[in-house]
């Protein structure tokens, strides 16, 4: 592809990257243990730490494509560098929360949704970028720099646990 | 981006945030119905009420993936709004689905695949771009405008049930 | 979109649109196995059959979205032919690994993980064409077309089992 083409998305393609590599040491963890459990018996439901791992691996994964989507959403129609910036986080803080999972001794377990406020921050961002793409259709204003400016600033915030 | 391209995708851009906000509807649901069980127990296998709304969590889940791949390449490489059309059905026929499961009271649930008809429609489209791409590659003969139309006449087909 | 911004990305949409149907095909046996099973009982943990064949679809669906990414990253980034080709034997893999875990009759099934090579290979064509990139941004040097010649013989290696 072209050059200049590639650099609109090259950040995200490493946030990508690095998302998947996250999800083989997933894999890797469940298959660990599995591995150390299938050979006794065949069904899911199993001792603790398999039935941890797999939920937490399970979890990952159920809102992995929805990651991705706003992920790419908000970097192709919005701003590229707060977008990998939010990616970046929200793959600190998948890493914590399946860590959290397996690491888990009493009951109660971390519950079904996290990164609620980056995929958050995703999501307005690609509304803000939609919405701009519309105002300069109809009313020729791009508000684009001053949007580019705003998520830069707000980006930081993301840090705040 | 450039504001011609982002005009090949934006409505693809609109769709997909609508399905990751209802996706967050989905997954509000399991966490809130998980909450008022794993306060008991750890395990998956549980009361009726939390199996249906996992379940018909998974199985969206499960499509989701498949149903992105063909929005994006119907409306890439075919007509956008057409695709854009099917997948706003599509999240409607998904949301009839995950209601219709976690109101189930009888034995009998909804099978596994939903609004084949519409990810149909879309992979038909994007088959119909392919050839398009090649028949302009290899015989110059370009049916862009033909297909374009044609979808755009069957895609409100869509809309019986 | 334009002729030639499609001639980027046709293969790779052929290989998604293969990938849709392996999901549907796989999707269908679920919904066979689970339609002859949940007419008695409603739980997902169910007789040998049915639990095979859901484990061996979620195996595939939960790694689904990471082969895409990286096919896509790979493709877009780096050289779309040698991907393409990746994707097409990782198809294979996916069918082979999925009927293996069908037919599996002995207690021993395969593991978690399946297609690792192929996955790998992927993962290193993304990271040469994100290093490229930043080669051309900062040195000025195009090591391209080394890339896509050293990708395109090393691909075929992937056929060896």
């Amino acid at each position: 592809m072209d050059h200049e083409v590639v650099g609109c998305f090259v950040l995200l393609v490493i946030i990508t990257l690095l998302s998947v590599v996250q999800n083989a040491f997933f894999a890797s963890k469940v298959e660990l243990e599995s591995k150390s459990y299938t050979s006794k018996t065949f069904q899911r439901a199993g001792p603790s730490a398999f039935e941890r791992v797999f939920t937490a691996n399970q979890n990952c994964r159920d809102a992995y494509p929805t990651f991705l989507a706003v992920l790419w959403c908000a970097g192709l129609l919005c701003s590229q560098a707060p977008a990998a910036f939010a990616g970046l986080i929200y793959l600190f803080v998948r890493q914590k929360y399946f860590v959290g999972y397996m690491g888990e001794r009493t009951q109660s377990t971390p519950g079904y949704i996290f990164g609620k406020r980056i995929i958050l921050f995703l999501f307005l961002m690609s509304v803000a970028g939609v919405l701009n793409y519309y105002l300069v259709l109809f009313f020729g204003s791009d508000f684009e720099m001053y949007i580019k400016t705003i998520t830069s600033t707000i980006s930081p915030l993301l840090l705040i646990p």
